[in-house]
């Protein structure tokens, strides 16, 4: 791992509010996110500390952790626990906060659980081992979650599928649980890929402890993160509301195999609601791990059957996703033209090129550089990046991690 | 089996020129159909033979049949051979011709193949092994298709649905193939249910003739059929044409395995076509005999995952379908309030009661027996029927034969 880019030691007042705000109310509660996004954390945590919150419900909540719980001492722990383990705090303050998330500020759930709507607001700040940047990371992100007690067939096709689109270049984000979730991690780190786990527990704690060396391995080229301070403990209710990020966080989620009414056909119902693609994996009508899969199908008009990468790639990506995949890239060359040809020998072998860069270096014009830009990334030799484009890799994945 | 209800001897011509010009043209050509509704079959079977079909497609084809056969002796010797089987011709102007049929007539398939497309229209004429009235036999009716190399998974499932579904007094329809076809077949058979085989060649030629004992065990309490006089050959494209009459002649199609592209597929296409439930079972993405199944799915939004009896029904039946089947239901009968038991106890043992002759049996009030009646019907003790109600079969099937 490379140095842990840690706390950082000039952590202002706000950020230190929203940890303490998080040790006062169960993440996502809706009350808190609409009074911070109004007065800020800061004057919230006052409102807290002196019973002001208007809400009721999470007045009487904070009230009741007050009484067990020193929020300043708690959040200082909290800190002090991250910054030993090189983890960072993120929050909307920061650059790398994922927009993605403030959809969740319109969540909400048709004929939902009235508890569980009230936990659906954006995180107020997310705790992140790993080194790359939350927002990159979940930039072409998938989710892909699923039942604990898995079948082989479930884990072998959430294998395969997080396989098959961390090759492709897109992050597979899941819960790190037994299960669909854990093929799902081991199928991006097998190729090489970003995979990203969401805890509903601190970031310090391996949960569950058998997947305490997959962690360790996820931190290495991807993240573990949670919106729970270190500490915090993987209560039954968290995973409901950890779910929320995960479908909100992503481009789409695929739900691999549930059995009736589990924790991961709400994960789905969430990416639903928020309009996000909703994919599902069907299996045997006989297996008791696929009712679920196929509730959601008979249930929501919205949700799309899937069968492989393909079809996930229909749903999220964009016209250069749909190529295959550059393997065997190498052999194909041979059948470019001389100008494409060219182009791609003028290509920096690393990082992200403009395309008046290319074009100068090409000799081309840009028009043209453009068109066999085009050529190039539908063939899969090159992917299109903010600010221009990048060899493909030709083999895994072999992105650096920032400085 | 019964007395053969053989082929009417006082067959008049209007019938014979179907015969004749199921001869000469492919069932469904509508060109065909179109002038039949015009002009009458003895009319246009008299163009036929004069040269003088305006449809120039039709026309030709009928003289490329005309210099190969001749229609009159061909016409009577499909009814020779009809008699000897004990088989029966039935025609529109028959009392027990299924108008679900005619919905033929509206049937266009959006993108589909030109030439099949021409064949779309209600069949002519059907040619009949087995006693019950066709009609009858279709009236509360499923198809159950998939591929023949159907996979042990895709056999189970067709058979416990086609068992299930024939407990519940619904007819089970399909090809006779091998396969999935088969299974649905055989598991109406098993529970004492009605089944119609439809064919794509003559009802005296057994198709596949590993299955003769299976279509004669069907004859024997349920319908072989087939638009082909006797003596037609099984070719290919029949098979295609045949299709249209089963998703025409129930209530809604399953699918339950089929391959890429297999015809089993396009018997779905009709159903969506014609506004029909089509009813599609998923299955590992692993298995190549789900691919079809899984891309109905994903192309058809009117498609819908059924995984069990009880999703087929909310497709095609009515609100006492929905009832459990009346499996231990002489043990349940404790539970019944006074009211209901004796009304329950005032039914004849056979045969449809009307409302008004129960209160009277039963010594109630109108309002209360149709109060009783839906408590009853809903435990699965009685079913409703035109007329009135009667009382649901305890064990299988045990329908009379009509005379």
């Amino acid at each position: 791992m490379a140095e842990p880019t840690g706390l950082r030691t000039d952590l202002d007042e706000r950020r230190w509010a929203r940890v303490a705000l998080t040790v006062l109310a169960e993440p996502g509660t809706r009350a808190i996110h609409r009074l911070v996004a109004r007065h800020g954390p800061v004057r919230v945590y006052r409102m807290a500390l002196d019973g002001e919150i208007p809400d009721e419900s999470a007045r009487e909540s904070v009230e009741a952790r007050l009484r067990k719980i020193d929020p300043r001492r708690a959040a200082d722990d909290a800190m002090a626990v991250a910054e030993r383990l090189g983890a960072r705090l993120v929050t909307p303050e920061d650059d790398e906060w994922p927009l993605s998330l403030s959809a969740l500020e319109r969540l909400a759930l048709p004929g939902g659980n009235r508890r569980v709507d009230r936990e659906t607001a954006p995180p107020l700040c997310v705790w992140v081992r790993g080194d790359w940047p939350l927002a990159e990371a979940f930039e072409r992100s998938v989710a892909i979650v699923g039942a604990r007690a898995a079948t082989q067939y479930g884990e072998h096709v959430a294998t395969n599928l997080a396989h098959g689109l961390a090759l492709r270049e897109w992050t597979i984000v899941s819960g790190g649980a037994f299960g669909i979730d854990a093929a799902a991690h081991r199928g991006a780190l097998a190729a090489g890929g970003l995979t990203v786990a969401v805890l509903a527990c601190g970031i310090e704690r391996a949960y569950p402890a058998a997947h305490s060396a997959m962690f360790d391995r996820i931190v290495e080229t991807g993240l573990v993160i949670s919106e729970w301070p270190p500490g915090a403990e993987p209560y039954r209710p968290r995973f409901l509301i950890r779910n929320r990020v995960i479908a909100a966080a992503t481009r789409g989620t695929v739900l691999v195999e549930a059995s009736a009414r589990s924790g991961a056909t709400q994960t789905m119902r969430r990416a639903i609601a928020l309009g996000r693609p909703a994919m599902v994996v069907p299996g045997p009508v006989t297996s008791a791990m696929s009712v679920g899969c196929h509730e959601m199908l008979r249930e929501y008009e919205s949700t799309r059957v899937v069968t492989g990468v393909a079809h996930v790639l229909e749903e999220v990506g964009t016209i250069g996703d749909l190529a295959p995949v550059a393997r065997g890239a190498e052999r194909s060359r041979d059948q470019l033209d001389d100008q494409a040809a060219f182009l791609l020998e003028a290509f920096p072998r690393r990082g992200v090129t403009g395309v008046d860069e290319l074009s100068a270096r090409a000799a081309l014009d840009v028009r043209t550089t453009l068109r066999k830009l085009s050529l190039l990334e539908t063939l899969g030799f090159v992917v299109r990046r903010s600010g221009g484009y990048a060899l493909a890799p030709s083999k895994g994945r072999s992105r650096e991690a920032p400085p």
